[in-house]
């Protein structure tokens, strides 16, 4: 832009700052006290304002949390472009693995999977809007002859993204990259002896 | 046995009756109303018993549904043996998809993933022990070598049964025999070209 934006009218610009403290200090409770912990009340104390403000702005706490969830993750998933699917693949689900090793990806993801019907429009979308970027991936390999040209990219996207959920949310199991890699060369190469 | 076992002392046979009667209705109004229609006082009304026999013997709403969910489902899995892995993992992937598409299996899986200090002993379990079995039919593929020797068999079960448990647990898309022979190839064959 060719002009610098006219400055903010102060009691926006209170808001703004209003609504980071509280976002920092939700993501905050959660990393520390997991999702438990992250009570409207206990936010409001570390962030300095009132409770009142908290439920004027955001209605409920699950609301609170998925905003502060989703902006604090919204820059964690990059969509590589290495020009191999394989390094492409690995780089982004290596990503989703550690995002979901992390206090606040677990704690998305559980949000995610809890029954609440005030969410119901923002939470499937958080996840499919992710793996929709992965589909790219998958694409570009089939666009550059790496790939079947009959591949199910989003397929293929849930059979690697799938084992990661699952062991988070039912098996407790450890997400380390060798999970990523070995989940990634199954699904290029397959288990048919080669 | 060479003889009849001697017939069970009356208290005795009226309480696994009353345990019959108990876990039926329970089923009943989980597949009619869902999860939230079993309360332990309409479980009791239906299977015309007081509430406070339910607490007694299963302690918390949540024991009870799991022990219904869990012996009704029990034999829902049965591991193929056809003599070729791929019909051998179509027939359990299927059975596994129809199952979850089952109010029933619906509401085991989503007991499964919510915290409930109480469970947590046996709600793991009950997903791993019936994928363990399904690793059985990895193993006999490879040893017929129709599958690769090196081929990591828990993955592989994870690869193909990931995607349907988040299909219900997050996405909400349909779990068909499409998506089954789809996740079976690919994990057969791998998406390189062939």
């Amino acid at each position: 832009m060719s002009s610098p934006e006219p400055p903010a009218p102060p009691l926006r610009r209170r808001g703004e700052r209003m609504r980071q403290a509280v976002l920092a200090a939700t993501v905050e409770l959660l990393s520390s006290q997991g999702l438990a912990g992250a009570t409207v009340g206990a936010v409001a104390r570390a962030a300095g304002v009132h409770e009142t403000s908290v439920y004027r702005r955001w209605g409920t706490r699950e609301n609170l949390i998925l905003d502060a969830l989703t902006t604090e993750l919204d820059a964690a998933l990059p969509v590589p472009d290495t020009g191999r699917v394989r390094d492409d693949l690995l780089a982004f689900f290596s990503a989703l693995a550690r995002l979901l090793g992390t206090p606040q990806g677990r704690a998305l993801l559980r949000l995610s999977v809890e029954h609440d019907d005030t969410l119901v429009d923002r939470r499937g979308p958080y996840w499919s809007e992710r793996l929709d970027r992965a589909v790219v991936m998958v694409r570009r390999g089939v666009g550059r002859g790496e790939l079947a040209a009959d591949t199910d990219a989003g397929l293929l996207v849930e059979a690697l993204s799938g084992p990661l959920f699952v062991r988070v949310l039912l098996s407790g199991a450890p997400l380390d990259d060798a999970l990523v890699r070995g989940l990634v060369d199954l699904a290029l190469a397959g288990a048919r002896p080669r």
